[in-house]
């Protein structure tokens, strides 16, 4: 019998006290929360020292999110050689090399399926490919929330601010949308799909992100003039040595798979060697799928799982200059560099030549344009 | 160390040998085959006693494909205490019970991984899935044969017979295509999938099944003029005590996930309590995928797994009764039935109200039009 202390009690955290309880092989001893629910059967406490001193309790399952306290509780539950499993993004995107090194240093495993992806069996099925095969890309459609905006402003022809009212009353956005439009979000899962497809771990703010905070409706309608839709799309490559890690709105194909992923799925994959393509399709985030995910985790430690993801963690820099692509950039403030650059225009917007994306997205944060928008034409 | 005995040396079974070569924790000790490759460092033989005869062969892997005689060998390999991975989706289709059966009666372990999907982690997932959650229902593009031959059909407006012909010379369809036209590859792999998903062993003769083997030109114009693709489904669905399962052309809209499955590319997933609807997107069949599944399930029994994918089989019959939708039928021979059961007429075509999966098959069994075609509507 696996005796878990539970941190947070939100959407998540209630979602996997419920799957827990149905179950006879794990039991949830403690909830250490906030809030002060009634008729729990484990013991409520606010004082987590209870938990780590409690030689009962094997494993936390870390779900309140944010870095603290939860950076702090994580490190002391391993010190005191409990096993972690975490759907927190942040702090593992954050602090994947300290914590994987920790984990080394205690004896002590943590896992973290539900932290990219959702209810999507993807951490796993790459670690599973790593035993067999060498993956040499890892790609995709990674926040439900953004790809809900997107498609919505595809389908229904409406504007960005419209459809981000939409989405936070539905829930799908939190009141403070910049985590998902701005990029953060799928930076941190980008992060840590490729820091275990690639056995690294990349420093944050090496990653370039530019969000989707500034498409508006006449730039949707440009692209679907040409056939084209627009997914905000993460993408990280292995190439010899070096890795490329980039977020950025990318126009795809109307009859290419990303096209048609809707509402707010996800659609993720991988490259290999042997396997070829393979791609996860399924609901990335929610109460009940990322519950379903840390209770697969715990799962796996109940049956002997006995090491983290990958078995590696090279430090590495991030080599955006290593891809390139055409770009949509439509801008009031067009310069040298832009005009020098310009194969092309669609209405009022520049289409660049092939540019790498460091270079693109390191003129987009110097731009004194505000309203920027710019696109990956793939 | 792994002490194999490889059944088999064609596509996939060259690469199976290829893969085990390059690893440490394996080795191919004989090779049973009919031709007289050079240079291997196996053993070559074609006497497969001398493979069960040997105590270091802990393990047989069959990828001679077809019943005879596949099905001796594996009886037999079981019998001598052999664990046992194949790709051969007749075999473990038609014999699933049995050989599961066997498999606890003699303490082996039986893995097919590669047998649905190719290089899709499909049904280690759906056993992934089934410790946590419950599968109501699989689905999905199983062949990529016929999903290239539709794609081309509705891309480049080309005729069934000359895409066919096409898909031959590029070694996607066999000289005799009627395994991939007419459905029974794809009822293969629903039966194996769906055995796993819920626990059960189905009859294969009762699952419903209709090919693409009549579709038109001028089907697809009729479908695309009205904004639907025709893509090659199968599906399975839990309802209560009951299972359905069945394979038929299906119409769905333009811009679904399914519709965006381009050449041989397949789709399959399912739909579950708590994980919600999860797909897998990817090559399901060709040589290094197909092996690289392999040797993830050789990886799998040498990590310690010990148990086929599901915990038991039991026997049921199909409930085809159960699934009902509209459908389009095409044919020069419309009786009574079919025309008290039209709602609409597409040109020269039927559509009909909504009909059970069960009726409509039978319906077209007894058909005396050899050119009838139907597909449902979704």
């Amino acid at each position: 019998m696996m005796n878990i202390g539970l941190l947070g009690l939100g959407t998540v955290g209630g979602g996997v006290y419920e799957l827990i309880n149905q179950r006879e092989d794990m039991n949830v001893k403690y909830v250490c929360c906030l809030e002060e629910p009634q008729g729990m059967r484990a013991i409520l406490t606010r004082d987590f020292n209870r938990i780590i001193n409690d030689p009962e309790i094997d494993t936390v399952v870390e779900l309140m999110g944010g870095m603290n306290p939860a950076k702090d509780y994580v490190v002391r539950a391993m010190r005191a050689g409990k096993n972690i499993v975490t759907a927190n993004k942040l702090l593992i995107a954050e602090c994947y090399e300290e914590l994987t090194q920790l984990a080394i240093e205690c004896g002590v495993i943590v896992r973290c399926t539900a932290a990219a992806g959702g209810g999507i069996p993807w951490l796993t099925a790459i670690a599973r490919c790593n035993r067999v095969d060498k993956i040499s890309a890892i790609y995709g459609i990674m926040n439900g929330t953004t790809n809900f905006i997107l498609d919505m402003m595809h389908r229904k022809k409406v504007e960005f601010d419209a459809i981000l009212r939409q989405a936070q009353q539905l829930g799908y956005a939190e009141r403070d949308p910049s985590a998902d439009v701005d990029g953060h979000d799928i930076r941190n899962k980008l992060i840590i799909s490729a820091n275990v497809a690639f056995g690294v771990s990349m420093p944050p703010s090496e990653v370039d992100v530019f969000g989707i905070r500034n498409i508006r409706q006449a730039d949707v309608a440009t692209f679907l003039s040409k056939g084209l839709y627009c997914k905000l799309l993460a993408s990280s490559q292995r190439m010899g040595g070096k890795v490329t890690a980039y977020i950025e709105p990318t126009l795809v194909p109307g009859e290419s798979p990303e096209a048609a992923v809707h509402e707010n799925f996800n659609l993720i994959g991988y490259d290999a060697r042997f396997a070829g393509r393979q791609s996860f399709y399924g609901q990335g985030a929610g109460r009940y799928p990322t519950a379903y995910n840390v209770v697969e985790d715990l799962l796996d430690l109940n049956q002997g799982e006995a090491s983290f993801y990958a078995d590696k963690a090279d430090q590495i820099h991030i080599s955006n200059e290593l891809a390139a692509s055409s770009y949509y950039v439509r801008t009031s403030k067009p310069d040298a560099w832009l005009q020098e650059r310009t194969a092309a225009r669609w209405g009022e917007a520049y289409i660049t030549k092939p540019v790498t994306v460091k270079a693109m997205h390191a003129w987009a944060r110097q731009s004194a344009d505000p309203e920027l928008f710019l696109a990956a034409i793939r």
